[in-house]
């Protein structure tokens, strides 16, 4: 089966390379369980719940957003945690050093497809991060939904009670929801009410 | 929180209805390992390998293709394994009776939603299932990649092995592969060889 290193078999096998790495991301464990609680979840599995979440909620969308693209975004959003690990959102210390660390994963990861492939995956990567333009507003607005969804639904507080998260805290930290997609307020605002009457996060919100 | 049920609050009720339910899919368990071989894979994790596949590899799909209409194809295509579990594609006996159960599923799983996302996703569905428009062709090519990938980086032959598959078995099964992406059949070539010397998997081709 030998054949003459051509560019174009150079260019698949650096897209095997990437593709293989991919793997590894089924072995970056998060802090969210899934609904049943059997488990943490997974960052791919996390991926593609947030990538269907975008197909489905897409009426939702600010004005001016391009699905395909946030879909696109999403599935590249969390590659970086094959390198950086998941960092929880609320572990103040944990994100020290975060930004660095995923930065060099990027660097690594994308660097392992063709150039042309290594940047528009790493633009994707960086318009998410960014999270200036509508489609990425939208792509982080999901991000935090999904694991608002999976907090909520298993009825226990998920690991905003494990973690002793208050109600202000996961209300700042669902805050993108409200600006990108306000017509899924509500649900934030039910989700962190039923928390709060279960005893799962302490109410310190301010008075009305 | 008491509001009005408005049609559209009873909408997104059942776009998180659905979202909620798809959170099962992490439970569905494939024959197919990790390439670490530290666990077989989710049918979850294993769709959001495959969409980001088809984003890396859309340069191999046949003339006409839409990749994000690929994309978002691969986020549903196994969602009826919800209901229906995942059928191993070299058991005969387990593939008794699949049409019908991943039917069913179909019917109550896409149901969930409202009508008009209900209809676009069993779409989806059906085109990859039927195979035939130049997007489901490419879809399928990468199914049977993301298994080959995993079986051959793994270095032992995975599922191949664990089920006595032989050579020819793995090559009909990649058929799809020579069809759609003919710029890829190489990769399969070269991996039935290294499992046949390797003694993975029994070779039975027909002698040249």
């Amino acid at each position: 089966m030998t054949e003459p290193i051509t560019s174009s078999a150079q260019r698949l096998e650096r897209q095997l390379d990437f593709i293989r790495e991919l793997d590894r991301l089924k072995l970056v464990v998060r802090r969210t369980s899934l609904i049943d609680r059997s488990r943490l979840e997974n960052t791919a599995e996390h991926s593609w719940h947030l990538a269907t979440m975008a197909v489905v909620l897409a009426e939702h969308a600010p004005e001016g957003t391009d699905v395909a693209h946030v879909v696109e975004m999403l599935l590249v959003h969390d590659i970086v945690e094959i390198d950086a690990g998941d960092t929880f959102a609320f572990d103040g210390a944990a994100n020290l050093g975060k930004l660095e660390r995923e930065q060099a994963a990027a660097v690594r990861l994308f660097g392992l497809l063709p150039p042309d492939a290594a940047r528009r995956l790493r633009a994707l990567w960086d318009e998410f991060e960014e999270g200036t333009t509508p489609d990425a507003r939208f792509a982080n607005a999901l991000d935090r939904m999904q694991a608002l969804v999976q907090n909520d639904a298993g009825g226990d507080g998920g690991s905003w009670r494990q973690h002793g998260v208050t109600a202000t805290q996961v209300l700042a930290r669902m805050a993108p929801i409200e600006r990108a997609t306000p017509s899924l307020w509500p649900v934030v605002l039910q989700a962190v009410d039923r928390a709060v009457v279960a005893g799962h996060v302490r109410d310190d919100r301010p008075a009305a």
